[in-house]
């Protein structure tokens, strides 16, 4: 440890992870709350595990010995087994259900917050620690399980102030298979092709995407994507199926009614029975969507709506947010994604002997977190600083301890100055801190037995005055003598003149 | 990964890890609730640092390369560097401000609470992931910081409920120096064995103590423990120094008062320089504390107390919790310590050309809690469960759920039941949940346009009436029917007679 001043050790943190202030904690705070409370209005009960868990019962393989890091963060426990920091709230959740199976009660409703782990490299608004907060309910096949989700992430997003800005995009991996059986592509890599470039209509609008189905596009750069190769009988199919083809191009906003969708996923899946089981899926997500009030647009079926893990075996939800923000080339964008999930049938199988139905959706704190902070929804200001007393006289720091234990005992938030700096020195101070006023007490006012108040935020305000005798009486005002014993009904009044007041 | 159905993957979390329900969730953040606020009162502001740091800022040398997880989580990034899992929250700490001192204020005090880890041996209350709760006070060497971090804990322990039940206990690390001075122990070993010894003094009394200083002591079972070797007339001064000559034995609430210990340290540290200055801080700390009207009892200078972190400077606390509780053997033991801290002048300056002056504290959470639990200062029930809507026809699944959604619509916590269960199976699925009632509406019902509302709790009472007529009355008014458009109304009623209220 390089403990020379020469050498000094340097104070850094490995990238990807990031410290938190104050305003950004409280304001995280309030939005879990929010999310809470909804989700136990709807039942959800609290459970959390830990952060690390086996690696097997994360569903990863073992890791490669030489970069056991790749991905998920991992280390061998004294006997060798292999241990990793949980890279989402889903796979614990499984295993936890799969450990506790018989003492639940069924189905399982339940809510998770908390902070996961991926070793990926890191970038702007990457992180290598992020929080998710959770919901899944397990031990139901229903569909109205489904729907239910989708509903409470609706309240959810009402409830945070974020009406009218979101929208709860539904669709169903058994379609999407089922269309894949219909179009009849046998590879993986280039049904992924395919569906990639489905995900891209939005953006990029027919004729270019089905360039990205067929052979491929030149971008306007002249880069050249490869495409999924397709024959055009099953591009004109999928088009049709994600209800593009009437339109040409436009925003994904103007895709049609969830009655309009459901019938072209009829007609797209054909005789699949795949394909015509999620099509009988989400047409019961529809109705029971509508029947609570939620067909209003804000749960919409889109044939738009992928995901990227492995383990969806039906219904998959993800939460977009509709409202515009800048992109790097200064051209609106979507805000994008801040909550996502679907049903994952098979994931508390892998414990037992009998599969265990489940259904679930995730928000990413952090970009939910910044989308408030973008509609200006959440206070990023923090709250208000503690009232500080100054040191005059180090000697009597024990009387300047009792003026401080008086105004937290009338439950004002209130700090002793406690640096070795001279007056000018706490002023300061006390402005770093916010302070709505400074409390002074000298030999003087001691032999008066008076303390004196300085009134931070009006005192703010009074620099501007250029009268010099109006100026002077806003002085005067702005630092007032009361007798020790009204202290704190003082400081009281000052709090309540200028509002201020603590959670 | 073992998919097939003879081989399955085991469910189960490493040793020393835990899962945490519901009632343990809520009691633990209303617990925490508390911490802040009071932390927030005393001016204190919240940061947050990951979990991940690089294994040199928290103050490790390298990993050994064969044992990389030996007491710290260790692991290596993609460019080699060496990261660990926080084993405290004082060293991230201390990175942070040493990362950001130009911009905190100064002093800096600061709460923080959060998970760290511990690849040590797993035992029966000790786990490898734990929570503490720190405060800290960072640039400020004066002894109103120390004094007031022990106020802050004081009041802290009352607000939790534990008057009367808790002591805050200081010690001086200078002073403990000190006496080794005067005492002449050169030798670290054998300091720290007599330290060790003194520690006992509570349990065994001065005589075996004494043994403890001298050349050893065999126990009741006859096993000999080597003791520190020194010579009788240190033996007699560090006696002297604890305050237990005179008593010979006893319990420790019985040393004398913060006045009697003070001058047993003053006539023990004799001519040394670091010793006085130890006791000189102890005054100050002992005469803040009775300026604050704790003096009397809830902190006090102990002799006993060492703490085992090298990096303490000056004074060191511990909060020990004073009620009895059972030990292994059935006899009474101390609950023991819940907090501790100290000042750590050096911390932060491994990071910069100068020293930063520190004194914080930090909470054990679970310790804590254990505590609060075995006082029954906690609701360990958790909170009342849901009302369940039950399903008896699964095609008006929508109608349920509009039932359901209209009690969520007037803040009561409700459920759809999501299960394929009969009516048997959602009876036990409500009583599993806690429900307060039930809402059931069969065929008839939706008829007459009505629910039923069964009383779950007034139902449970029921069973042991032996009267027919009067078990038959009771019956009828543990289930009754409704108008549709009453529920809620009917619901609110019934909460409102059974003290039902969440959270």
């Amino acid at each position: 440890m390089a403990e020379d001043k020469e050498n000094k050790l340097k104070a850094r943190l490995p990238r990807g992870f990031a410290d938190r202030g104050p305003a950004e904690i409280a304001a995280t705070r309030r939005m879990l709350e929010t999310i809470r409370r909804v989700y136990e209005r709807y039942g959800f009960e609290p459970v959390e595990t830990p952060m690390i868990e086996y690696t097997d019962a994360l569903g990863k393989f073992l890791p490669d010995l030489d970069r056991p890091n790749e991905g998920v963060f991992s280390f061998q426990d004294d006997d060798e087994q292999w241990m990793s920091l949980r890279y989402d709230l889903t796979a614990p959740l499984a295993r936890y259900v799969a450990e506790n199976f018989d003492a639940l009660p069924k189905p399982y409703r339940s809510y998770r917050a908390g902070y996961v782990y991926r070793n990926e490299k890191p970038g702007p608004g990457r992180f290598r620690q992020f929080m998710q907060f959770d919901a899944d309910t397990v031990g139901s096949s229903s569909m109205a399980a489904d729907a239910e989700v989708c509903m409470m992430i609706a309240d959810t997003m009402e409830e945070l102030g974020l009406g009218g800005n979101y929208v709860v995009k539904v669709n169903n991996r058994k379609v999407l298979d089922g269309i894949r059986e219909v179009v009849g592509v046998a590879s993986d890599a280039q049904w992924l092709t395919a569906l990639r470039a489905i995900d891209k209509l939005d953006r990029l609008g027919v004729d270019e995407v089905e360039k990205l189905l067929g052979p491929g596009r030149k971008d306007e750069s002249g880069d050249f994507t490869k495409g999924a190769g397709l024959p055009d009988s099953a591009i004109t199919r999928l088009i049709n199926f994600t209800g593009w083809g009437e339109r040409g191009s436009g925003s994904i906003s103007t895709i049609g009614s969830n009655e309009v969708t459901i019938a072209n996923f009829e007609t797209a899946v054909e005789d699949s029975a795949l394909g015509k089981a999620g099509v009988a899926e989400l047409t019961l997500i529809k109705d029971l969507a509508a029947a609570g009030g939620y067909g209003d647009g804000r749960i919409i079926i889109d044939p738009s709506v992928v995901r990227g893990l492995e383990y969806y075996t039906g219904p998959v939800f993800e939460v977009e947010l509709t409202f515009p923000v800048e992109g790097e080339d200064g051209k609106p964008v979507r805000f994008g994604s801040v909550a996502g999930g679907g049903r994952y049938d098979g994931l508390v199988g892998r414990f037992r002997n009998e599969n265990i139905p489940a259904t679930g959706i995730s928000i990413g704190v952090s970009r939910l977190m910044a989308a408030l902070q973008h509609l200006k929804k959440v206070d990023t200001q923090g709250e208000p600083g503690p009232v500080v007393v100054t040191v005059f006289d180090q000697d009597r720091i024990a009387d300047y301890q009792k003026m401080v234990a008086a105004l937290r005992g009338a439950n004002i938030r209130a700090e002793l100055y406690l640096g070795s700096g001279k007056f000018g020195a706490q002023m300061k101070y006390a402005d770093k801190r916010g302070a709505p006023c400074a409390v002074i007490q000298g030999g003087d006012e001691k032999a008066k037995g008076e303390v004196q108040i300085k009134d931070l935020i009006f005192g703010a305000t009074i620099s501007s005055i250029k009268d010099r005798d109006a100026y002077k009486a806003a002085q005067a005002k702005a630092q007032f003598a009361v007798p020790e014993e009204k202290l704190v009904e003082a400081v009281q009044k000052l709090l309540a003149q200028h509002g201020v007041k603590w959670e």
